[in-house]
């Protein structure tokens, strides 16, 4: 169940190669090979990596201007899509194309619209402010997993998981698991779109600092932490985090912690995932040794969540077909699939290009 | 097509850690996945190893005394399979358990019961005696089969393979493959099971010592041989073997070999399967180099077996309707498939839990 | 789809091993173990390299003169497929025998007939002459792939793809792709078959030697490049192919290349193929190193194909249903693939022994 007539991130922003950098890149998003490349201009083109001919990959081809040739058996397409030049043939027929996506670059995110292209609107585009501000400094991460993505948005919709999964890295403390958070809807940035994903606010107060704050900025008392985000359609966090020394007013001054970190899911197949994330700290605030050390922190615990949840999906495989059991922590999630649930439906009245 | 209602090997008991090792042991049963681990009272205990609520393995988690807490969220899990304690929730609702199973240790070989427990019957358990003997010595061994476990059935129940496959290490002798076996009904132990297994009795007069027996003892006769064995349900063998030289009586002094084996097989999905077995010799006959040397010679020849029953699979993978073609030598394999086949059949006659 | 009533390649005839050599030879064809081996007196064997009883490979037992005795329960076989043996049994029963295929060598191919053995004719055998003959020289090749043998058909079937995928190896020009070929029928060698194959025929004027000609003779002018080659059912391609100095006569001495090359398919499996092939040269022309240069460029390329079928593979599993679109450059491709159709259509009008 995926949706369609939405914006997914691809890649970031600097593995898409320059105009005249020979080489093209290629990943699947939705079981569908997409190609992407910057013209001239510094316009990005996003194509199916199929040609109509005979499916083989765009990408294995070359590069002509602005155009892409096929390596298999040589033809020519423009950035829109169409063919305009088949090797031993006059004239090219009119069905001769490959698709062609709505592809924005935001914030070093690059985004696909794997949807009707008529209804592509960047007013959906999520607010990734932190991924490219001079404000924030961050490094970016990219995983792959072997599993579908709505296990890993799961677990991003539940962070109750910190105080077990990411005990001696992110957690440190039961006392996360044990707060109740505050969940709420995310309201719709457009008149077609009346809820745009889950917001979930959780405090936590009088913990130790977790090992992570620790090697940020050393604390000698309990702190007050927060975690405050969005996990918008189709997955994609958002999230203000931080700490202070427990008693402390919001914003008084002296030694706090203030994250925003920006995570994206993509489905590559229905068990394969891509994950895109960083988790950016203040620009004024530590040197290049503290960013080195948050992506270490970061890389860490996701790779304890790729753990886990690779054992969970493992699992699944035995038994698909066996109930889990809802309880109270899972009230984003849940409220999270209900709203994907419906948004699939709305997509499947107004029927969405294939 | 597997009996639920009979005990499985899931492990040699020196597998499972002592109650003071934070290791946890898992294996996978009938395409389940099964927690072993055993409590400071030295109490076996056997959960289903994956948790109720979003099915993470357990053994990805904790122990914590006697219980268990999952990795994932923190539910904390008795030996009894119902969970005392999530994290944030004040009371544990009655549907939050996992699965227990009976598990009980035999003569280090470590069973479970996979079908309903009502029904669980250790008058049920097989023979093992020489598995942990101050009579008998061996090494204990382990191999995992990509294969289904009725192919390694199949295997044992025609020991006239030893011929071929054999050759070189246990064989030594067409004589073997030309005897005919006598074929006899095991019966049942308990009134619900009025046949247990089959009992195939071989005798091979005049024939070389086999290389295997050589390097046990030097022979410089012909031997009688005989293979006493009974297979039984689901899937062991208990195997008195042996030779003296040609035409000394049975019990008379003098040099001869006298072995016992014990050896099970357990599924563990469809296509694969886990081979638990020893040959044991008289701890009074031999030292340690013996023991070494009966090991290596067994370990050698099942991976001979492994390799042959690996290849008719890849073979019957191509092919899975073909027929086989019945002959004489495989009166036992039939038989026995015919005794689970009626066996299945009265266990879903009277309702197995799932 | 795979025609039944024809010869494929299952070796190079040096593949099969001497009559006292006691390794065993097997291939899988058409989803069937194939064992091949040489009598004494040198005739071919081809058998179902599976036992009747257990569905054991005959290649794991062992040769007995003529004969082949499976290495798990004994049972011998002769040339014929017919069991002589069975250890412990007085009788053999009737029923006891594996299939045999018809095999024949021919100029060091290989060939077995997978159909029904009574229709198979030495008459439909391709002249593979190249393959072994004092007049022209080669070095043997193999490759496997893991795609359909459709795929690599339609490769073959339009060398417009030499100017992209070979465009550094063997192309060299797009005028390849430009040149339209002549397409013909090729007929059938006896009454059942009215049409054997397609000929596709390929002049280029006024092209650059390709890299792979310098290597073979160094040229200073321009060349004429032609492509004659006969595409046969069920996959087999016997070309000549050459250039000569730009404007010369065709018959003219001077400095020219003439090769000939024979290539073929053989399904292993629905997704897998076997492919043998070889391009020779006149004997009288060129060293050793000149046979060599031309194997390395011809692996060179092969593997170029394999990479991009290979990659256009992957593609199409993506997306199983979705439509290639037919262009010009797809006539010999088609016609063939027709002509497979119809012939696999003949086939199952007149049932085949399956």
């Amino acid at each position: 169940m995926w949706l369609r007539n939405c914006w997914y991130v691809i890649a970031w922003g600097h593995e898409i190669p320059a105009a005249d950098d020979s080489r093209l890149f290629t990943r699947t998003v939705l079981g569908e090979p997409v190609l992407v490349y910057r013209t001239a201009a510094g316009d990005l083109v996003a194509l199916e990596d199929r040609c109509c001919h005979r499916h083989a990959p765009l990408s294995v081809g070359r590069r002509e201007g602005d155009c892409v040739r096929c390596g298999y058996h040589g033809m020519k397409f423009e950035p829109s899509g169409r063919c305009i030049e088949i090797p031993g043939l006059d004239t090219v027929p009119p069905k001769a194309r490959v698709r062609s996506y709505p592809v924005v670059q935001k914030n070093n995110w690059v985004f696909v619209w794997m949807g009707d292209p008529a209804r592509s609107d960047t007013a959906l585009l999520p607010d990734n402010f932190s991924c490219e501000s001079p404000d924030w400094k961050h490094r970016p991460g990219y995983l792959h997993y072997d599993t579908p993505y709505l296990l890993i948005c799961d677990n991003l919709l539940d962070f109750s998981h910190l105080s077990y999964v990411h005990e001696k890295s992110l957690g440190g403390s039961t006392r996360i698991a044990q707060a109740r958070p505050v969940i709420e809807p995310v309201p719709g940035a457009t008149h077609d779109w009346p809820q745009m994903g889950i917001r979930v606010t959780r405090h936590i107060e009088d913990v130790p600092p977790p090992p992570f704050y620790q090697r940020f900025r050393q604390f000698d008392t309990h702190l007050d932490r927060w975690f405050i985000y969005d996990f918008l359609l189709p997955g994609t966090l958002l999230m203000h985090s931080g700490g202070r020394p427990t008693g402390s007013a919001p914003d008084a001054p002296g030694p706090s912690v203030r994250l925003h970190s920006c995570q994206t899911l993509t489905p590559e197949t229905e068990t394969t995932t891509h994950y895109f994330f960083q988790q950016s700290h203040p620009a004024g605030e530590g040197d290049d040794t503290v960013t080195e050390s948050i992506y270490n922190s970061l890389i860490g615990a996701f790779n304890e969540d790729r753990d886990m949840i690779t054992a969970q999906h493992r699992n699944i495989a035995l038994d698909p077909q066996r109930a889990m059991l809802p309880l109270a922590m899972d009230a984003a999630l849940l409220q999270f699939r209900r709203l994907l649930q419906s948004r699939f439906e709305a997509e499947h009245r107004a029927p969405v290009l294939a």
